[in-house]
């Protein structure tokens, strides 16, 4: 793919990444936080299955792993033993169990102590929970308990805005260098496109991507998650673009639209709609701010140009270790958004048979203004 | 990165794809070979909530999904608005209802039915379970089911071989074209390698890349699922390079390891010894075979060559739309192979602080000899 030769000989400077904390600090840190919520719980010991808590809480990235955060103070990590080098380097300060069935063998950690033991009753299978159960022969119990770690997880700390944050330069750099090196032209597919995109992430700085890159020509970009496939990007087509970089295991996650080479009014004019839904759900952002609210601060300039029907999902969502965490956005979501939760803004108006538009940003809810974290340039652009 | 640069000038052929069947007859079969089951799992009905689970038996590939397989073959499936146009596409024989909770959708479909509505215990979270059993109002019963699609995909059909032989392929040709390409040489960090193998599995075909690529040298070689890092491969390094592609949604997964330059005599050694090994679990490959003799045959020869305590894995697994699938092939394993089901074959030995070497394949049990899709050389090669 010629154009990513191009890329590469600009010679780009990856973005810079900020070195994880070599005392642990803030995985100790996170621990102590869930610790203070198991009384309120109703347990002893949280239990933790889900990878992406155990990472979160830990440091720890295999593929296998459980954890126990206790109210003792005494927490253990279990992985197995394809793991023992790298869980001792990533959890220096936790004492690791080798075990093929992680969460079994900390609940057999615990027999004897009596300890009412929580577990994620959104993580944990049926299968799983009929497994662990037997293992209860004294006075211990399991106990279901509601997402905690997922809670804690929508407020980022200063080293994982600073990750997301580097994430999405990745991200605005890599669009940049593809514009720059003209793939985004009439006679490529939209395969080449997004493959150009995720090369130029990588040498960004990007260890990966986000999800599977969304590129859309014509017709196609008004399928909201649309596939990309060996459809040729032509002139006077809108070309969607929604895709992310990983930088440290936090996501970014961002949409452009453009129009090839020529405009018509329609494209123009719900691009316009968008850009203003778009900045209004962004404004609507501050701390304690109902998130359907958020969402209809956007909606409602989509609903009274009259394009409701044609925008069917939810404003935004959280982003973080995962690409898609709480909190929710959306006319059906609940709760309020918290100082520090990083989500993005995506409202979109697509028009079946024609083509579509959204416009994505990954942003920050501060006191006063929200941090914007994706910078690339949100002015209805003709290339 | 040059190498890729050189890797691209040499304009390679993608892999050929198979196109996916129009009429969906492979979706259909499956569904009456689940269907046939349904019986001796004592229901009516299957209600299918893991997404591989879903494609599998639709084709539908979208990030939120449900289907039912009935007995009266009065199947559906069920997504969310923004799959409206794909799930026609992808499942145009399938009846879908749209909602956001697509397994709630389809319980409530199923009211007033009376049907004993079977569930994945080892895919529905308790949670999810608690959610689901108020909505059974009348006669309806929800009941715990083992595995059964699982079952199923260990048996290839043609065109899945010919997808997973495509990734395989591909996963070859990129191995062979980063060699040729100069990239597997002293001063290229680890992450190069990954990066510039990645790009040439793209190049040749593969729509995405199995796992996060292993390439691990010098010492790191000795930390069996080593992430890439910066480390700066070494002259007389053990280069272990653990690596698949991914076709149509089915992976491929291929190791080899390398000699860098110069080489000690207990580098060939052990390479030499986990060679006999794969070789000797490879052949232990046929139908009916109890899958822990196959393991057993690999780790004999490890075992009686005194380095039974540096290879704690086990032998294998099964290989399709996930890249680690049923059957597990190890020391604690059960069960027997069926002809069809496509395994990897990579037994390693690890000597900590000084490096290891893992040969790892990909195979299609057959009557009589086992298929080899993986066909990149295997002989120790000094680089």
């Amino acid at each position: 793919m010629s154009a990513t030769s191009q890329t590469s000989q600009q010679q780009p400077a990856a973005v810079a990444r900020v070195a994880a904390d070599p005392g642990h600090t803030a995985q100790r840190e996170r621990r102590d936080r869930l610790r203070a919520l198991l009384g309120a719980a109703g347990v002893d010991v949280l239990l933790i299955t889900d990878l992406i808590n155990v990472r979160y809480l830990s440091g720890f990235t295999g593929s296998n792993g459980a954890l126990i955060v206790a109210a003792s103070g005494d927490d253990r990590i279990s992985t197995d033993s394809r793991y023992i080098t790298q869980v001792a380097e990533q959890a220096p300060d936790l004492t690791a169990i080798i075990a093929r069935d992680c969460a079994g063998a900390l609940i057999d950690h615990l027999i004897g102590s009596g300890a009412r033991i929580g577990f994620e009753t959104h993580v944990v299978t049926v299968q799983t929970h009929q497994r662990l159960l037997p293992k209860l022969s004294g006075a211990e119990t399991l106990v279901a308990v509601q997402p905690l770690v997922e809670d804690l997880r929508m407020v980022k700390d200063d080293y994982e805005v600073e990750q997301i944050r580097t994430a999405c330069q990745a991200g605005d750099l890599a669009l940049a260098d593809i514009i720059a090196a003209g793939v985004l032209v009439p006679g490529r597919t939209e395969r080449q496109v997004a493959r150009a995109l995720e090369w130029a992430m990588f040498e960004r700085g990007a260890e990966a991507i986000s999800f599977e890159t969304i590129v859309a020509t014509g017709a196609n970009s008004a399928i909201p998650h649309h596939r990309p496939t060996d459809a040729v990007l032509g002139s006077g087509d809108l070309l969607k673009i929604d895709f992310g970089a990983v930088v440290e295991g936090y996501h970014s996650d961002m949409t452009r639209t453009f129009v090839l080479e020529s405009v018509r009014p329609w494209q123009r004019d719900i691009y316009e709609i968008v850009a203003a839904a778009q900045l209004a759900g962004g404004k609507a952002l501050e701390p304690g701010v109902e998130v359907v609210e958020v969402d209809a601060a956007a909606r409602s300039i989509i609903d009274e140009a009259g394009f409701g029907e044609y925008y069917l999902h939810g404003l935004g969502h959280g982003v973080g270790l995962q690409v898609h965490e709480a909190p929710s956005i959306g006319a059906f979501s609940t709760g309020t958004l918290p100082c520090g939760a990083a989500v993005t803004v995506e409202p979109g108006v697509y028009l079946p048979g024609r083509g579509g538009v959204r416009i994505e940003d990954t942003l920050v809810v501060r006191d006063g203004e929200p941090e914007l974290l994706t910078t690339t340039d949100k002015t209805f652009t003709v290339i």
